[in-house]
């Protein structure tokens, strides 16, 4: 254990690169039932318009007994339960694969996670190693409502410790479409576009197609750290400005979570009938925010996909960009070499559910 | 379409002058159901006290099956709607007119808002007009829950627009207490003054009576993003810090609203138990509020009213005045040439429904 | 009157100290319907971790029938009832003693509180004079939720008021173990630790044993007083930056509950499965906090306690200190002279249930 622990070792300073092996399975700590509480809470740290997440009756006119909870949300939860086990010596969240969305959450239902560890890899400067894991988030039935894999570099405890075997699993480009769950009691014959706020329908967007969302958020310290804390994220680096005062950026760094749910709300000015996240393909938290910096996004469609077995819903695999104090009207991306823009902070690769005529 | 949306015109840049004509009806987007997570964050945003908004068990002794939506979230909520419609390209918001309270709102029920055009007016400047609209909000079941009238000024696209027909709609001063609507089941043999706060009741109050509500609020950046996202307002001035820094003020403009509900929480210590808003008759935004102000107020009875058919509840129409940075023991409004005091930031006309003896 | 009160009186200033006696019985206003809504925001403002606080499931486990309200939300709730009739004018939060909680609160409860006067002592500087108070926190059925003794040095509307009769209530140092409170409904065979976070159980702990709970956490402005609006706390000096800036500290105040709430999420490293507040021993506010800190914290296991009739349930006296800007690696506490650390901002002394094995 860390020299920070306490006698008797009844605190955590988190796991080092040596404690992981492959096949590990950890339980991640504290249950969690979400409730309307909850999303207020969210709808006040990003303004998410989505109607489906907004309103009950919008959602029972579509087969479901209440507004499900943001998928980002969910998502937000079930990743910070795996920061203590995980992350909490990680020197950077390298990325995600592999991501599918299950069952829809409802407020009362409880979240759980678990994850596997499905491959180490130690870098060659012997002082951290990629630890590859796959966390699986469930509901109080042990229903999948979150299933994805990402990897993180995470520091050594002792530089001379031995390397293990490299394992690096396999991961696929994206979620195919045929792989992709719609919530089963979903019936689209009831939805309202004009209660979605725009007549954009599948049929309406187009392999290629960019779109500026025009609008811009400012974050404050205050909402990245309620919001991080919401999640019961522990990772040291989002709340303490006494410690990270002497750290690598002076300051507390905004947890990259909260980059994703504002480009997702700004998004809905483009994609207001988008009203479901169903894969997590890939996404790269390119450069750190920190409290101050306004966000702008941007979405490209990669591709237009169609689901087996459901003729008023297909799926858009995007690409959106997320950018800090820059508007996205010309589309910042990578320049010839490769290289982001300076100005982008958030590449993020994931389907979305989106009704057809 | 303005040249900021993307190709496809997904996104909304908002309407302009040209794009209202009278008797238009606009749906707005986004049906919303209210819960008591809403219900706590107002608390948390306001701190206000008012006795049947807080307990379900006072609501109860009043023949209300749980504790409503403060009446002001509710309207917030629905003016939010109307934004991304009506006020996106909003120089000023200009005052409201003949606004009813109708059935309350409670933790479940969905919001839905919709607007008609009762009046256009262009600026003899050429490059802004005058919007007049009467907005409807109404529950679930289709239940009027607030009504009212506002006007804008709004951007013109294009200065060579032709004029259109000048209409001015005929407002009211205030809502005649005869048409003030009280919620059904309410029964206020149960009421108990002593758990509201105050043995202050409507035969206690004077017309012409002036109240110091003595405390002050100082609002943070966090605090007024928090509220007017929860409310689903999307006016950029708000939020963008990184635009705004290049605009009138150099920083983000407090949404008005914030300022009216933080003069409402302020107001318990006089008004304690005013426990509900029946009207709003007029308004004006007097000047802008930034991070960093403290907000107080005071109130000014402008009438009691009897209520025909309810002798256990009167009424009593209020002018209440914020200022900023400003204390309110000399009540302060306007001069004797009709200039506000430069503390004043909102002169409010309303009216509150109030336990009789 | 104080001379900051309206004309009418229909506003409070809050008591002086001649406003107290012995034996007076207060009834604080506002009762408050604790929801899910308030359960979200503390977890956003603290990021509390425990169990059985954050999940529906593992409070069912355990004979409950939903996850109850964190116990310093509930004690922040009725202490928040008290201010405005008992501490407006107070200079300083002298202590804490006797503190029993009761029944758990679940959402949908209603809380109240009374007070009453237990003692009075003038200072001998005649400006001033300390009030004791027992407070009594209820349900919407009339069960004790919480009651508790504090005291406070209060202001005198005069000085050359005539001193009261003195009477310094005896106070206990501790709450014995056979008078705390165990819920009744309480079966711990369903407790999971695993889920709770922690292998160490009652058996685990030793009197003396001292535990570094590692992290730190900032507090911004909007933090501290949404969480004190959320408790409906209306002690001017959380709020009103115009007037603390001509203060005492020339700035906003942290309510001393918001330091405690932070010291027990923080605890929750190290403490994992003591998930209920039992009594609140004593605790001082020893220095004040302000936005910009960072808090850590401390505790020492003062007393392993067996509770009669309760095989798998232990009590930990514990003594928690929380330091601003300051890790607690090497426990901070008091020099030997007795003087304080200079980061040391609470010295807490309460007791928390823990399961046995």
């Amino acid at each position: 254990m860390s020299e920070r622990t306490a006698p008797g070792a009844k605190t955590s300073a988190g796991n080092f690169f040596e404690d992981f092996r492959v096949g590990q399975e950890l339980r991640h700590a504290t249950p969690r039932t979400l409730t309307t509480g909850d999303a207020a809470l969210y709808t006040a740290l990003y303004g998410s318009r989505f109607a489906l997440n907004c309103s009950d009756d919008f959602a029972r006119a579509l087969g479901l007994h209440a507004a499900p909870i943001d998928d980002w949300l969910a998502f937000h939860v079930v990743f910070g339960k795996t920061v203590p086990d995980i992350s909490l010596n990680a020197v950077a969240n390298l990325g995600y694969a592999g991501g599918r969305f299950g069952l829809p959450i409802f407020p009362g239902d409880t979240l759980e996670a678990r994850s596997t560890v499905i491959g180490v890899k130690e870098n060659s400067n012997r002082k951290t190693g990629v630890v590859y894991v796959r966390t699986h988030g469930t509901n109080q039935r042990g229903e999948t409502v979150l299933d994805y894999v990402r990897w993180v570099m995470v520091n050594k405890r002792d530089a001379a410790s031995p390397a293990p075997e490299t394992v690096v699993p396999s991961l696929p480009e994206a979620v195919p479409a045929a792989e992709l769950l719609v919530p089963p009691d979903l019936d689209l014959r009831g939805y309202d576009a004009d209660a979605a706020g725009s007549a954009a329908l599948w049929e309406d967007y187009a392999q290629g197609e960019r779109i500026d969302h025009v609008d811009g958020m400012t974050i404050e310290e205050a909402e990245h750290a309620l919001a991080t804390r919401l999640y019961q994220n522990t990772a040291r680096v989002h709340f303490n400005q006494h410690s990270e005062s002497k750290g690598r950026f002076g300051r507390r760094l905004i947890y990259g979570g909260h980059v994703i749910s504002l480009a997702r709300a700004l998004s809905f000015n483009g994609l207001a009938n988008a009203f479901r996240i169903a894969a997590l393909n890939g996404g790269s938290h390119v450069a750190p925010v920190f409290a101050g910096d306004t966000v702008y996004a941007w979405s490209a469609v990669l591709a237009t996909l169609e689901l087996p077995r459901h003729k008023d819903l297909g799926a858009l695999r995007l690409r959106t960009i997320a950018t800090k104090n820059r508007p996205c009207g010309d589309f910042p991306y990578r320049d010839d070499a490769g290289a982001y823009d300076p100005a982008v902070v958030l590449d993020l690769d994931y389907t979305v559910l989106i009704k057809r005529r």
